[in-house]
């Protein structure tokens, strides 16, 4: 983004009926926000959340709590508008956008699903590589046209979600192949899975990565061998916000894998994109280190869907508004102060 | 507030299409917002935010970056709507109420203005007690009508502010005299002042704790001391929402020394509050540590007026939401988890 745009967005919250500084962040999601979009006056009025839904083959080794009949069950929860996300998305004036990029169901002609299905799932990670080179790119590219359709329709801000049985799994083990930390200081409990099925997925997790050895110089080779659908979904969408100028809003800890994938491949992404919320999952801190991100909420959240993106997209919108919105000194005959 | 009734908001937020506990701290918000009001179906709609404004004596020390003519220049501005807590409201479908508690102003009649004015500021606390005993109670009972008039006009949630240039000066001295903790550990820089502004504001705050002796087995003694007429508002209304039901939201550093005087008169207001945010004011932290609170958000906010509880106001309102709109399993056909 334009440093001297930045910097005009600070001089002008500097000029508002407050003491300099003193709304902290929120004036640096405006000024942020503000950059990436170009303008001084940006809108915040189209937002949508994209919940991307995929399943995973790695669900056989018993790593989550739920059957992986529920990312049918949910997909159909998100369009009845029952699902948290919806409820957090209506609550900030959000759309959500459910995408099958990879669920191992025929949902047909289902009204309001956009159908970008890949394949019917992962393969087993814990087996060989979850995907093809080719249906990795194809699922990034999934989410960089879906982003080429927001700048036509006037999209303000994006925001990132997902459904995925077993998608804590393939997440774990990604930021686990860019870092080269211990498998166990980046797995968690996901759903709420108990000690003993947790000692278990970080074996799996192990296992993937030695038998498929991911080059962490090649973030497409991460992605196709250890990665899922959705998560290639995720990173392709931030990649095409970033190059269409629109902020992006990351959910938690799987869309947070998304985005490191495409840091990785691109760091410039780093400056188009927010970081919703800190996840209970305990590998999240890791990965937003490695983003540079500082998250904006700290809710101790572990649903996904894209429900930290929402409550995050409330308070940079209400950023934005204080840029937009609030009088100057001038305006407001009020006195500046002496520092 | 009722244990069942918290227990049966818990149990119906676990009946919802989402892993047990999975939305954090938004099912703490929603299942205390419950209980406080009564009912598993309690409503969010009308929100008020209090913006209570005084003037403080000791601005004769020295102790902050603006003039003390500010105090009334910018309850036009919030009258007018173009403030910080003006626009933060809007954005989350408040409405600003702007009390005159202690402004050294004749406002006249000034349209929007709420009028009670106990006196035209606070006198030099460094030299001897801000107000008499008689202000101190007259202004706590300003706070209590209030909240007696919310619940009349079926407000649902009501959240505290201010305005005083100078008064983080009393609520320095609030806390210094419940806690005893040495005043420099407990004095920052309000508005922005400097290092040597910095240094006389301890000094001065030391000055009148020895000047004034504060009892702080009894807090309107303190508050009287070393208070301001906001404070005390502030105070009031938050005894005065607890006794009536009223969720209420307590901003930031100055608020704060309003429910802790309101805590210390009455320990049972600590289950009736929110607070709102983590201020950058250095004694913020040790007054919520004394009131049991955690804070909602962290977003390096110090403008006071009431915008941090604005912005928390939306987040518990979303909690709630969760509560009363997400589907259940049963209503979705979704598979519970096994843990």
């Amino acid at each position: 983004v334009d440093p001297a745009l930045l910097a005009q967005a600070q001089a002008k919250l500097d000029n508002k009926t407050k003491p300099i500084g003193s709304l902290g962040r929120l004036e640096e999601f405006a000024r942020r926000y503000a950059a990436i979009s170009g303008t001084l006056e940006p809108s915040t009025w189209k937002k949508v959340i994209f919940t991307f839904a995929a399943d995973h083959g790695v669900v056989a080794e018993g790593v989550s709590a739920f059957p992986k009949e529920v990312t049918v069950q949910m997909v159909h929860n998100f369009l009845a508008g029952g699902a948290g996300v919806n409820v957090l998305a209506n609550h900030v004036r959000a759309e959500v956008l459910v995408v099958d990029i990879g669920v191992d169901h025929d949902f047909g002609d289902t009204p309001g699903l956009i159908g970008r299905k890949i394949a019917r799932g992962t393969r087993n990670l814990a087996q060989g590589p979850a995907m093809t080179r080719e249906e990795a790119i194809a699922a990034l590219e999934v989410g960089i046209e879906l982003a080429n359709g927001c700048k036509k329709e006037g999209i303000a801000m994006a925001g990132t979600g997902e459904m995925g049985i077993g998608n804590t799994t393939p997440s774990s083990a990604i930021v686990a192949a860019f870092t080269g930390r211990s498998v166990a200081d980046l797995t968690h409990r996901g759903t709420g899975i108990n000690d003993s099925a947790l000692n278990n997925k970080v074996r799996v997790i192990e296992q993937a990565l030695a038998v498929n050895r991911p080059d962490p110089a090649d973030p497409i080779d991460v992605l196709a061998k250890v990665g899922g659908l959705e998560i290639a979904g995720i990173a392709g969408l931030v990649l095409g916000c970033a190059a269409n100028r629109i902020p992006v809003v990351v959910d938690g800890f799987i869309s947070t894998a998304g985005a490191l994938v495409a840091s990785e491949l691109h760091p410039a992404v780093k400056e188009y994109l927010f970081a919703a919320h800190q996840s209970v999952e305990i590998g999240h801190a890791v990965m937003l280190e490695r983003l540079g991100a500082d998250p904006i909420l700290d809710l101790k959240m572990r649903l996904g869907e894209g429900t930290g993106a929402a409550l995050a997209m409330g308070l940079i919108e209400a950023g934005v508004k204080i840029l937009k919105e609030m009088a100057t000194f001038e305006e407001a005959g009020v006195a500046e102060g002496e520092y």
